[in-house]
């Protein structure tokens, strides 16, 4: 789907489309699109509707990437196992592409001909929530936050307002409207935001610990990136257990906020268990 | 509108939200609002069912100029007579500073509450089509393609697919919004399409010949460089004296283009006018 949705690398002019698909399809967890998909079908609706909108919440967590890791912020020279887009493309190519690849993902979300039979207000509705999760009060606040804080003490309030927006914030916004495409009551939203919201920032927790604990070879990225650079992080603010007693609380209540689902929860349930233990 | 559809300074984080406002409000000609909400006029619609949308238009042009204007791509460091917003608020802030603009365009497009009684379904359209005027094929095209072409030699087509690119699907697509938003039947959106093609490259051809003849203080950027930097433009493609006449046959095929519209079509003929006659 993100191949189909993305426009082809001899397209004119090439450059910014490799540059997109590079970034794009270079891996990645997919968590993001896994979520969209399992929330539409936590509600009982079908895989193929939610689709497209997996493919746009990629799009917008690939941008974020690539203008995070530009020399001017993060200033990182390897992600997914293969060099930035900067250190590929150069930064303007590089920056250009992020912009490309958010851009392109609002033109998936309102595009009615890829949701055969859904309502337009549920397209506009999931559209709007998603601009305003990610925009500078949301993703984009978060991650201004984030450069803020560098080198500042340690501070658990400053490190949970960076995370609940620049990870949290897309997170949710990927399964809310998984699960407002397949249907979703107001009852089964609510589940889905506290879910949504707890396994976010278990992601953020886990991503900190491998940050010290992990090699670059498992994370395809370079490690030890957040002391070097001076960040907040959980292992630095509460303690590396601490860190891993929390992290395991929020799965557990992240799980416990599916009860309503039953049965049609457990591709949910295991997610979060997946992100409580991966390793990369 | 453009001031109450963009955050508050004091929104935390403050700084984001200055430097949105910062670019935003540092006037400039306010050409694609205007043209949104002619063409919502021109159709019969009315101003207010434009209004947000216009707004939407100017956050995304906006955005284009912040990215513009980076180190990495224009190097520019004056904008609207001010700091360029890299100058002022640092590399990575004006980065995210576009990225929010560019967000918050959507979040306004899709944003149902905006536009009562309007169709869910024309929002969408509005939306698709501003998304696929400005991505890798639209504005962002252009704009990577006058990168690669710097310090080429001056070729006409070359230049055309930059400016029908870069400038052009903006404000084409900023008519036939603000016109589909008023109704407009299938007739009125061509004949507003062939308007805003030949507008948008004589507000380009205009745009090189006053990088030549114009002074910074007239247009609150720097000028001479094009020339500084090597770049094609219609006075270095075809010399002064022809870019002129160009200039001039296109606000002539931009009015005719209004013929169907009668009286109801004056504003925009004013407004070709306008373009061809200013000096900053």
């Amino acid at each position: 789907m993100l191949d189909r949705l993305t426009p082809p690398a001899v397209t004119h002019p090439t450059i910014i489309n490799e540059a997109m698909r590079y970034s794009l399809m270079a891996g990645g967890k997919r968590l993001r699109p896994i979520l969209a998909v399992a929330g539409c079908e936590a509600v009982g609706g079908k895989r193929a509707t939610a689709l497209p909108f997996s493919a746009a919440v990629e799009m917008i967590h690939t941008y974020t990437l690539i203008h995070d890791d530009l020399p001017a912020l993060d200033n990182d020279d390897l992600r997914r196992g293969i060099p930035t887009s900067h250190k590929k493309f150069g930064e303007a190519t590089a920056i250009l592409a992020g912009d490309a690849l958010l851009t392109l993902a609002f033109e998936v979300m309102t595009d009615k001909s890829l949701y055969p039979g859904l309502p337009a207000e549920t397209l506009l509705h999931v559209s709007t929530e998603t601009a305003n999760a990610i925009g500078g009060g949301g993703t984009i606040g978060g991650q201004v936050v984030d450069l803020e804080m560098e080198g500042a003490e340690a501070d658990i309030a400053g490190l949970e307002y960076i995370h609940t927006h620049k990870t949290g914030k897309l997170i949710v916004a990927s399964i809310r409207g998984g699960a407002m495409l397949g249907g979703a009551t107001g009852k089964q939203l609510k589940a889905l935001t506290d879910y949504g919201k707890s396994i976010g920032l278990a992601f953020q927790v886990v991503d900190d610990i491998l940050d010290v604990e992990g090699t670059a070879e498992q994370l395809g990225k370079n490690v030890g990136m957040d002391e070097k650079q001076n960040k907040m992080t959980y292992p630095s603010a509460l303690g590396m257990d601490e860190s891993k007693i929390l992290a395991a609380r929020l799965i557990d209540r992240a799980i416990d906020s599916l009860a309503i689902f039953g049965g049609d929860g457990a591709h949910l349930v295991e997610l979060a268990r997946y992100i409580a233990s991966r390793a990369s």
